[in-house]
């Protein structure tokens, strides 16, 4: 056969033992804070029913699904003439019943309502799995990335939010990012186009307030020009806006300003609650209440949360909120939510652009003995033995080959320590150890080795 | 919306919370041996490009792939007459650039070839992923399932099978199942192909005598002698098959036989090699030759292993060899690898039938606090922070319902304490726990209870 030119699909990635060592590292934070927090671990099928995922994400959404090919002879089961004349689209529903899951969440409330009768509620489940969506790539969007979520199903207590926001607050806190938690609510976005009476525009209003950061309040009040909202409407707004107050003080303006609205006062005061709770428990993160904050406006009911970066450039980090019937789609009403979930491939470009990654990430192998022929590796491998019962990662050069490619070999893999065992070290009951990084030779027994690496 | 039946795919699985503990486990188990061997992790796209994975599998192989359907207007490139005309296998192939992965060594194989200038020589790699496959679910044969793969890659010195098969021994010796490690070399089955003058039917031989345990010397010979083999070819072989002596006694008798052919006395020798080697470390588990390993014999070039459960009847749960070009097909001939997989859903099931899961696999949180009202509620947060300093895994009950409510829900979880701190507990600094299995209840301080917790 031919030799062919090897790749891999636009979009995808390959991640080698660097960036293994680097994402398990975000990976474990993230995932030891869940289990402390009581959240238990579930996995779904990279595939799902097609019927499960279509018209959940929107139109575009649909269109970014990946779709598996039927098995078998597909065709025999539907009409030359339905094939030639109808469009791809149409046809691709005919051809695939699968699909790869575009995130966690519409699997895990499809989870919910399979078991809804063997799961103990209120269910605490984290979740890290690749999602996959034909996007256009483009630096940091991948058609193949991890989601890392969280979420409380069948409890609709304002604790959960607390409790939501606290491991966010950890999360960050042990991988040494500094943030910015942001709050809103969506009941208090509802409260402001009722306050400026254009009910009916709040998608509009919050698409465009969505902006303020990034364009400046003339752009956004153009945009709410252009949407059809009345100059009045606009007016009114300005106070929320325009103010550069603190998060407190921000929070009173709104807060006076929505006085007679029902959904306002109560998302109002789910923030305070909230507030006053983080408060208590002391965060080591700021928590800033945040009016421009829509993401996922038709999906989240309640409280609305968004993490950025305070050092590094980049998008949300980490972003939730509550969603009142994400099951009833499935048959499952009237079960409020709560979840987060974390990017871990822009967690990870912080981390790389700000140099966190502990020094420690960067080798596996702790220690290479080399190899000096039959006798010695023979050695050796009884030696090393003690070392791997002490959980310290090791291995044998496997070739007797000289032993300058063998150094080259450990410099190359970042190994800190090269064990030299020749005949006199054998004779002596000892280990010559070079230090890799500062070139140092030394005479170590087995237990003070072990020791030296153990402390490291 | 009308409600959906919500359902996956068949041969697909979700994973409850108790399941991902325990996979967790025998994932954790293989992973850190193979860290401390040396092996360092790699990730692949689920995706790959149908030219990588197509060919490799036999023709078998792939119609079992899951191809994934080209994005957008996919027919706008294709006449409608080549639609309507041709059929499914070959439209398959129009329709479709990408598939899911079919295991993890071919993906390897494409990987090293297109980072072989980055990576060090001899490449070591563990691989812990999920891969698909078009098969008929059957029990204990899935569509989904994970593979855990370790390989070197690079170098031809037998050290790396002593290696593995160190890995392999205490792997099994750390998750408490008994097996027996089986060797056979590619070698000696073409030495044995030889010897009786058979060279064209190594396939039928191995094919044939890999159904020896299962149905019996009569049975292999029939097959044999159906297959064209002479009877004095057959009747060459029968001390090699009915020899129901130990594993060095029936090397000795193969080493007699094979003691002309160049490739037979090459495998012994490299068998011999392995066991001296073996026998010298010391293994917990005992390693048979068996000349009727055959697996995977297209691919494998020497070393052949597979690895059987004593006390439980099922399949073989881990298996491997040496392959000497598998890079050779993406253009990097005479690279020589080596690599083991283990079974992970084997392996689930041996140790859920022998009852080997560990008692903590079963319960993630440890403590859950009760909730008696808002007061309780703000004190216990506070509490609850030195818990999960510790890395106590504890949750408090997000509702102040009723305490008979909370208690039903820390059996259905199986956490094992509940804390019950109410007013005379706040005022008296203490913390009142409930044992959940013995039913007890006892009072503590809350350094005592964090010691208690953490000899668990």
């Amino acid at each position: 056969m031919a030799a062919e030119k090897p790749g891999i699909p636009k979009g995808t990635r390959d991640f080698s033992p660097t960036e293994m060592v680097k994402r398990d590292y975000i990976f474990n934070t993230i995932k030891n804070i869940y289990k402390i927090y009581g959240y238990q671990p579930i996995e779904t099928p990279a595939m799902e029913n097609l019927s499960t995922l279509l018209g959940k994400y929107g139109e575009e959404g649909d269109k970014l699904l990946f779709k598996i090919l039927n098995q078998g002879d597909f065709l025999s089961k539907m009409s030359k003439k339905d094939i030639s004349t109808i469009e791809s689209q149409k046809l691709s529903s005919l051809l695939c019943d699968r699909g790869l899951r575009y995130d966690l969440t519409v699997p895990f409330a499809r989870y919910v309502v399979q078991r809804r009768n063997d799961i103990t509620f209120p269910f605490k489940r984290y979740q890290i799995q690749p999602v996959w969506r034909g996007d256009n790539p483009q630096k940091g969007r991948y058609r193949e990335f991890y989601q890392c979520d969280a979420d409380v199903i069948g409890s609709n207590s304002l604790l959960n939010e607390v409790e939501l926001i606290q491991i966010i607050d950890r999360v960050f806190t042990n991988l040494n990012i500094k943030v910015v938690i942001k709050l809103n609510n969506r009941k208090i976005l509802t409260g402001l186009a009722d306050y400026i009476d254009e009910k009916d525009k709040i998608t509009d209003i919050t698409v465009a307030i969505d902006k303020l950061e990034k364009f400046g309040i003339e752009k956004v009040n153009e945009e709410l020009s252009q949407k059809g909202l009345s100059k009045a409407a606009i007016e009114k707004m300005q106070p929320v806006l325009n103010s550069s107050e603190s998060s407190s003080a921000k929070l009173k303006i709104i807060s006076d300003l929505l006085k007679n609205s029902v959904p306002g006062k109560k998302g109002i005061e789910e923030i305070n609650l909230i507030i006053s709770y983080l408060e208590k428990v002391k965060l080591n993160n700021d928590v800033e209440f945040d009016i421009t904050l829509a993401r996922g406006l038709n999906y989240y009911t309640g409280i609305i949360i968004e993490v950025k970066a305070i050092d590094y450039e980049i998008g949300s980090i980490c972003g939730g909120g509550r969603y009142d019937d994400l099951t009833g789609i499935f048959g499952l009403p009237d079960v409020s939510g709560v979840g987060i979930s974390f990017g871990a491939d822009r967690i990870y470009d912080v981390m790389e652009g700000l140099n966190l990654f502990p020094e420690d990430t960067t080798a596996v192998t702790q220690l290479l003995f080399a190899n000096f022929g039959e006798k010695e590796e023979l050695y050796c491998l009884k030696l090393i033995q003690a070392f791997r019962e002490e959980n310290i990662s090791c291995e044998i050069y496997p070739e007797s080959t000289k032993i300058k490619k063998q150094m080259a070999y450990a410099d190359k893999k970042n190994i800190p320590y090269v064990a030299l065992v020749g005949n006199n070290e054998i004779q002596q009951n000892i280990i010559t150890v070079k230090n890799m990084i500062t070139g140092e030779q030394k005479k170590y027994t087995k237990t003070e080795l072990i020791k030296v690496l153990k402390a490291r």
